[in-house]
C-alpha cells in the first residue's frame, strides 16, 4: 500500500451491485411472486427492465425536472412502468408495495460480509448510496451488513453523481476528501468521486448484470486500488 | 405488553446519559490529561461545569440567535469557557481538540450493549441524539454499540426538542409516529417525543449526575414503559 493510502480513515461504499447482488435477488422475489399469482414471466428480463429505468428516472431529479423524492418512490414509479410493459395487471397495491421493497432485501455477494468485517476493524465503513436511509438500514439488518454508519443521497437530497453526495462524508467527519475512499463496482461513480478529491477502489462484480455481461477489469493504474472482491480489498488495505 | 406496543417498529435512543455514562468518561479523560500536564483540577467539577453549558449553548441555536453548528463545535466553545473558568491555560490547540473528542469516546453503561443486542433482534434500533453523526459513529465504534442506523439532530440541522428531530424517524421509515418509541433517561425529552406522537420508554440512570443526585423514578403510568435499565427494557419489549 502506498503512503497516501495510509491516511485513509473512512471507506464509503456504493451498494447496489457493489455490496449486494440486486439482479439475482429481484429475480428470486419475482419468481416467488409469480408462482403465488400463477404468472408466466421472464423474471430476469423483468429485473433488467426495472433496473434499466434507474438512471433515466434519477436524472429527472438530477436535472431538476421533478423535485427530490426518495429512491423507494422512484423504484415504485419504475415498477409500475415495468408492470405495464410486461402486461402484469393482477397485483394488489399491497403486493406491488411489497415487491417494491425487494430492494430492501437484496442479498450481499458472498465475500461482502467477511470483507466488510475485516475492513471495519481498521476503518469507519459507511454506505454512500442513492438508496434511501430506511432502504439501506433494512437491507443491512436483513443481510447482516456491519456498517458503522448509514449515509445516503437522502442526507443531502441529491443523487450521485452530484458533488454534494461525495462531499458529505469528508464534511460530516471533518476530514480532507483524500482521507475518504469510495468503493464501487462502477467506473462512472469512481470517476465522480475522484473528481471531488476522494480516493477510489474499484471492485470487480462480473456477475452483476447476469451471464456473459461482465465488464472488463480496468487497468490497475486507473484507480488507487483495483480489487477482485471485498476480501481482496481488505487484504490490500489492512496491511 | 399492551397491544398498542406491538405495533412498534423502531426504537430511537437518546444517547448522552441514556446509553453512555458521559460524566465518568469525561472525568477519566480529564484525570488522564491532568496527570500528563501536571494539573491539579477537580475533574468531576470540571465535567459538571462543561456539561452545564450544554442547554444554554444549544438554546442559542434553538432560538435562532446563532446559525446551526454541530455539537462538536458547541462542545468546543463550551470547553473553552470551562477552561477559562478553571484557569487552565497550558493546553495546546491539539490537546484541546483531543479533550473535546472525549465525547466521541464515552463509555456505555454496563447494561447498554446486552440490552441493545436483544432489542436489535426484534426492532430497528437507532440513535436520535443531539450529538453529530461523526460523534455518534465514532462512539459506537469505540464502545461497541450495535446500532442499525445513526440518526442525529444533524440530519435536520435542528436540536431536540424541536419537532423536526422527533418526526425524522417516522418520516424516513414511512411509519406513523406511534410506531416509533423514544427511549431516554430524561423526562423533558420523552414529553417532547410524546407531544409529537411517539411512544415513550423511560430508563432510569440514577448515577448520571454523580453520587446523591439520582432523579426520582417516575410513576409507571407516566410513560408507555418505565424501565430500570436496558436489560429490563428488553425483557418488557421482547416478549
Amino acid at each position: 500500500m502506498t503512503n497516501t493510502l495510509q491516511t485513509i480513515k473512512i471507506l464509503a461504499f456504493d451498494v447496489f451491485g457493489t455490496v449486494v447482488d440486486w439482479r439475482s435477488s429481484v429475480i428470486a422475489e419475482g419468481e416467488r411472486l409469480g408462482k403465488s399469482k400463477g404468472l408466466e414471466v421472464d423474471w430476469a428480463a423483468f429485473a433488467d427492465a426495472w433496473r434499466a429505468l434507474y438512471r433515466p428516472y434519477m436524472d429527472r431529479v438530477g436535472n431538476g425536472r421533478i423535485p427530490w423524492i426518495k429512491l423507494d418512490d422512484l423504484h415504485r414509479q419504475m415498477l409500475e412502468e415495468t408492470l405495464v410493459k410486461f402486461e402484469i395487471d393482477c397485483l394488489s397495491e399491497e403486493e406491488i408495495d411489497d415487491f417494491n421493497r425487494a430492494w430492501h432485501r437484496l442479498k450481499p455477494w458472498r465475500d461482502s460480509i467477511p470483507g466488510l468485517q475485516r475492513l471495519k476493524s481498521r476503518f469507519v465503513i459507511t454506505t454512500l448510496s442513492n438508496g434511501n436511509i430506511s432502504l439501506l438500514t433494512n437491507m443491512a439488518k436483513h443481510g447482516g451488513l456491519p456498517w458503522d454508519c448509514i449515509l445516503s443521497a437522502e442526507n443531502v437530497k441529491r443523487y450521485k453523481p452530484d458533488p454534494e453526495v461525495y462531499l458529505l462524508v469528508p464534511q460530516l467527519f471533518d476530514l480532507n476528501p483524500e482521507q475518504v475512499m469510495m468503493v464501487a463496482a462502477h467506473e462512472p461513480d469512481l470517476r465522480s468521486a475522484r473528481k471531488h478529491g476522494l480516493r477510489t477502489a474499484y471492485v470487480h462484480r462480473p456477475a452483476e448484470h447476469g451471464p456473459g455481461k461482465a465488464p472488463p477489469l480496468p487497468a490497475n493504474e486507473r484507480y488507487d486500488i483495483v480489487a477482485t472482491d471485498f476480501v481482496d480489498l481488505a487484504q490490500r488495505l489492512c496491511v
